[in-house]
C-alpha cells in the first residue's frame, strides 16, 4: 500500500528540508525515499518517467500524483492552515516572497553552498568558477533585502509565521556552508531562532 | 485620486505583460506607471523608497499596498476566478509551473532576449557573454519540458487556462528574439495560439 504523502528527497537538500519543515510544522506524517543527486539518481529514465522529467527533487507524491517543485509541495500541505495568511494581500505577499526566493535567494546562496560544500571548489568547472562573485553579491544583496524587512518586523509577512518564512528559511539558516557570514545581519539571526523555536521544529539532516 | 489598481512596469517586460494579460483576460481596469529600466529608473531613491526595495518591476499597487513579483501580482489578481482552477492538487500543480517558469525558464529565456534585443551582443561585458551557451542550453530545455508536456494536453495545468499558461506564455512566446527557435516546438506553437485567441487577449506593446 502507497502512504498518502511521499516526499521524493535528497536530505542535503533545502528545497527538501521545507517540505519536511512544514509537514512537521502541521504535524503530517511524511514517508521520505531517498535518492543521491550526486550519484545522479535523480536523471535516471526510471525516474524521469516516473517522478520529474525534468530531473529534480524535490517531488511530493500524493497518492498516484506527484507535484514537484518545493513552494508549489509545501503550498499543498499547508493550503486553509495557519501557514498560509487568511488576509488575500497577505496571502499573495507570502507567495512575493516565495517567488523572490526561488528566483534572487537559492540560485545564489543554495548553489555557492552545493558548489562548496558538496562539490568543492576545487572541482568546479571554470564556468562555474567564473560565476562564484556574481552569486556572491547575488545572496549577498537578497540577505540584504530580508535583513532590511525583518528589522521592522518578527515574520516576513503578517504576524506570525508563514510559508514565506519557510521557504526562506531553509538555505539561509545553512548559507555559512556557501561562504556567507550570518553575523553581518542581525535581524536575520533573531528571526532564524524565531523559526528554530517554533513548536514541530525540525533540523535539517 | 488614487486608482485601485497600478501596475508600475517597464511595457518591454514579458514580467509586466503577464500582469497585464491578467487582467485584461478578467476585465480588471489597471492604470500603468511606466519606468525604463534600461535608464535605471527602478533603482532611484525614490522607486526603491516607496515602490520596490528590491529594484524591480513589475509591482502592483492595490491601493497604497505594493505588491512585487509578477507571479504574485498575477496570483492576487486571479484568485477566486477561474484562472486558477477549484481542485486542490491542481491550484499547487499550477504554482508548480509558476515557480517552474521563474526558475528554469524566465532567468534563460527572457535574459538572453533582453541581452539580445535591449543590450545588444555586442555591448555585453565578457560575464554576460560567457553565460550565453548556458542560457541557451537552459532555455532549450525549458522549452523541451513545456513541448513534453503540451503535446499530451492542450492547457499546462488541467482543462482550461490558468495562470500556468499566462506566466509561462509571457516570455514563450517572444522567445525568438532570444535566438530561440520557435518552429522546433510545434505542440507549444499550438498552444500560444491557444493563449493568444482568448478572449480578452491583449498583446505586449
Amino acid at each position: 500500500m502507497t502512504a498518502d504523502l511521499i516526499l521524493h528527497e535528497d536530505p542535503r537538500s533545502g528545497n527538501c528540508f521545507k517540505i519536511r519543515l512544514t509537514a512537521s510544522l502541521l504535524g503530517l506524517p511524511l514517508e521520505r525515499r531517498q535518492y543521491d543527486i550526486m550519484k545522479g539518481e535523480t536523471r535516471t529514465p526510471e525516474f524521469l518517467a516516473n517522478v520529474n522529467a525534468n530531473g529534480r527533487i524535490p517531488v511530493l507524491q500524493i497518492g498516484d500524483r506527484f507535484l514537484p517543485e518545493s513552494n508549489a509541495a509545501c503550498w499543498y500541505l499547508a493550503e486553509g492552515s495557519a501557514l498560509v495568511p487568511a488576509d488575500r494581500f497577505d496571502r499573495a505577499d507570502m507567495l512575493r516572497w516565495m517567488f523572490f526566493e526561488q528566483y534572487n535567494h537559492e540560485p545564489n546562496i543554495a548553489t555557492l553552498r552545493f558548489w562548496l560544500l558538496f562539490v568543492g571548489e576545487a572541482n568546479l568547472t571554470p564556468f562555474q568558477q567564473g560565476q562564484i562573485m556574481a552569486k556572491r553579491v547575488g545572496g549577498e544583496a537578497a540577505l540584504a533585502v530580508m535583513e532590511d524587512h525583518l528589522a521592522r518586523r518578527d515574520w516576513m509577512v503578517g504576524d506570525s509565521v508563514t510559508l514565506a518564512d519557510i521557504a526562506l528559511y531553509a538555505y539561509t539558516h545553512v548559507c555559512e556552508a556557501g561562504g556567507f557570514r550570518l553575523q553581518d545581519y542581525a535581524a536575520v539571526c533573531k528571526w532564524l531562532n524565531r523559526v528554530s523555536g517554533l513548536s514541530g521544529y525540525v533540523r535539517m539532516d
